[in-house]
């Protein structure tokens, strides 16, 4: 076990998502040794995954190799391992394949997964769209069902090349507009011998209208671009359940059956709705029962987003229940903003104390929203009410997730393809991983 | 069954290698449909795959969908899947989860796999590097071996650092050279806490020299750039077995034991030398028992490339024993240019019998070979006797893989990414392949 006595203030942070990174980042000119412990070994641009799953992007356009992020900053160094178990009376963490790891200050900002919702046959037979995992998983799928198709074209009337899409949040709308864009832009001319006709983009959303987070009128532009562009919309109608098929291998993923009775068969189905927090969180409440978690498993956390009697213990991003007004106000919506401003937040708090000083209350500065429906069109929301939508909306977009993406080394990558993709309408990264060794 | 009858002439072509592709693209002006099968939606462009197993390129780099190559050239379709038997009577394919598909003309381009001479454990214990799917597990492997290095310093002791290379020939040669940059470039600032003198290359050639169809002084050129670049080149020694250790998970790979007794421990093991046809050749044999075949499993053919008494089978590339100076010379290196070569005869002489003219025996025009062993080195051998090595032979490697790749759409990324290598000493792609879901 690594010590925690005789050496510098030891912050461990686990997770490198937005969240972790930030506060990692922000500590780099404070005297403490950062210790980032995650299970991947690289940062996942999660906004851009739907990009990777509709071919757009491959796997190395948005991930950044953890190490090489901190390859400058020498205080930072990098655990690869799963968070086994915290003690929080000890202040150490168990980690898998790596000894014992002791902090001082901890930073949990180990992000969120896909939830259920306990809605039967979701884990079976359907995809998140939550990691590069997943979003290769549903690239394949949609691959390989059109494969399938050429061969066996009487499975296109068992819905094999319908792509099922339940969640009409920001996720759900930009899967349904690339995947939309997938099919009648570049496997249209793929696969010539196949009636495209034929095959659905069906997008799946309980309430009444899209976006529910952005103002109404942007939902209601986002529902007529996508129709416009041929995705069937069914608003207002909840899941029952999702069913597999028969069959080795299967002729189709299964089906959504709609909480009006209605079956949509697809080859795909993609679970785009609804979070919850990352295992980790449950491991906290077996190390100290006091915790207490909202909806959804996020973690409550005072105005300086530490754990209510462990100052000690941060929790930012999307694990953390943080809430906006000083802790007052409603719950933080799970995206990138709140993490990064949570992370930096902890750092600047981390570095008072030690300089033994106090920091303001966290306060969440809301930059607005943006979703982007497919080629030139966007919505975009900024926190003044201003709106943006269509092809101004889309550079807005495309404009800031350059920006962001700045710092990593991909950008340039990305400026290729993406002037690839919109230039020829033809997607490089429509790879169907290699299995065999 | 497609049936073969009432349509245009049909030529299958079965693999999409360097030799199906080209073959296939010669065939844009035939009056002729042509199918291409092969297992994976892609063309992998081979010699830049150890650039992938040494993370400096990611795999959409130096892939590209098959079916986008072909997007424009309306006689070709495109079929995914495995030649599971050949009706060579009755002039038909079994392709697994695929009807039955039948030929007028076949083109036999399916490659050449990893041999292991019967050597014991070379399955088990060690990855080759002939497909995507190789270069991502020697990528995997070599990461993860340094982070469990960082975890459990004490493992190093154990040759986990060691990268072990059986196999002096340019693939071996452009692997130790990419690998000891990785180690010294990169990893080394990635994990500032190993001690990275106790990280090993090893190269194993059984001949006295490397680069063994270079002439000798290309090859004694590459000994010494690879050793001043510190890597450790073992010569005229052969590989006795190569041997597991126990343990879950095994704390390094296992051992190459030499032929002189000598054991080299190592957390990856990669197996370079040596190939054996595909096993699409055994299945022409159960097919027509007259099919004679050379060392190495390749397929006699006679000067026209053809199978003796089938007129009507192609075999082209690595599969083929094909012979230069007329079907007279030594058997011709299972290497790109005389696939592509191959493939082109084989368009030619079946427009020329479609034409009802007749067509010269194959030629092979030798264009030279190279070999990069790093950084500002590489050696080059033009077929009137010319030699390049240093700089000069790496911007002539430089220049003519990025003119190979054009026609594929990577050609931009993969100078990006080279770009960023060269001047930053970083490497992009040094993923670790997410596998939870």
């Amino acid at each position: 076990m690594l010590p925690a006595t005789n050496r510098r203030h030891r912050v461990v942070v686990v997770g490198a998502g937005f969240g972790g990174i930030a506060a990692a980042r922000a500590l780099r000119n404070t005297p403490v040794d950062v210790v980032i412990v995650d299970a991947h070994n690289f940062h996942t641009f999660q906004p851009l995954l739907y990009q990777v799953a509709t071919a757009g992007l491959d796997t190395d356009d948005i991930a950044s190799a953890v190490r090489g992020i901190f390859r400058r900053q020498h205080n930072v160094d990098v655990v690869l391992g799963r968070v086994a178990a915290v003690d929080i009376e000890r202040r150490t963490l168990t980690i898998t394949d790596h000894p014992p790891l002791a902090y001082d200050t901890l930073v949990l900002a180990a992000g969120a997964v896909s939830a259920d919702y306990g809605i039967a046959g979701v884990r079976e037979h359907a995809i998140g769209l939550k990691s590069m995992a997943d979003a290769l998983a549903v690239r394949d799928r949609v691959l390989r069902s059109f494969e399938r198709a050429a061969a066996q074209p009487e499975l296109v009337d068992d819905g094999l090349l319908t792509v099922a899409i339940v969640g009409g949040g920001p996720t759900g709308v930009e899967l349904a507009g690339g995947t939309q864009e997938l099919f009648s832009r570049v496997l249209r001319r793929d696969f010539p011998s196949l009636d495209l006709r034929r095959s659905r983009v069906v997008l799946i959303e309980a309430a009444d209208r899209l976006l529910g987070p952005f103002a109404p009128h942007l939902g209601d532009k986002a529902l007529r671009t996508l129709r416009s562009r041929g995705v069937e919309v069914v608003l207002g109608t909840g899941v029952d359940r999702i069913e597999g098929t028969a069959g080795e291998p299967p002729s189709v993923a299964g089906a959504v059956v709609l909480s009006d009775g209605r079956r949509i068969p697809a080859g795909t189905i993609v679970w785009a709705t609804g979070v919850t927090a990352a295992p980790l969180a449950q491991r906290l409440i077996d190390a100290d029962p006091a915790v207490q978690t909202t909806r959804g498993g996020r973690i409550v956390v005072g105005p300086d987003l530490t754990l209510p009697g462990h100052p000690e213990v941060f929790v930012i991003g999307d694990i953390a229940a943080s809430r906006d007004d000083q802790g007052h106000g409603d719950l933080l919506p799970q995206v990138a903003q709140p993490a990064i401003q949570g992370g930096r937040y902890a750092a600047r708090a981390i570095g008072a104390r030690l300089a033994g000083t106090t920091t303001e209350p966290f306060r969440y500065r809301d930059k607005g929203s943006m979703a982007t429906i497919g080629r030139n069109a966007a919505v975009c929301e900024f926190p003044n009410g201003w709106t943006l939508s269509g092809r101004l909306g889309w550079m807005a977009w495309l404009g800031l997730h350059l920006i962001e993406l700045v710092g990593f080394r991909n950008r340039a990558n990305v400026l290729v393809n993406w002037g690839w993709n919109y230039f020829t309408y033809d997607r490089g990264a429509r790879l169907i991983a290699p299995q065999e060794k």
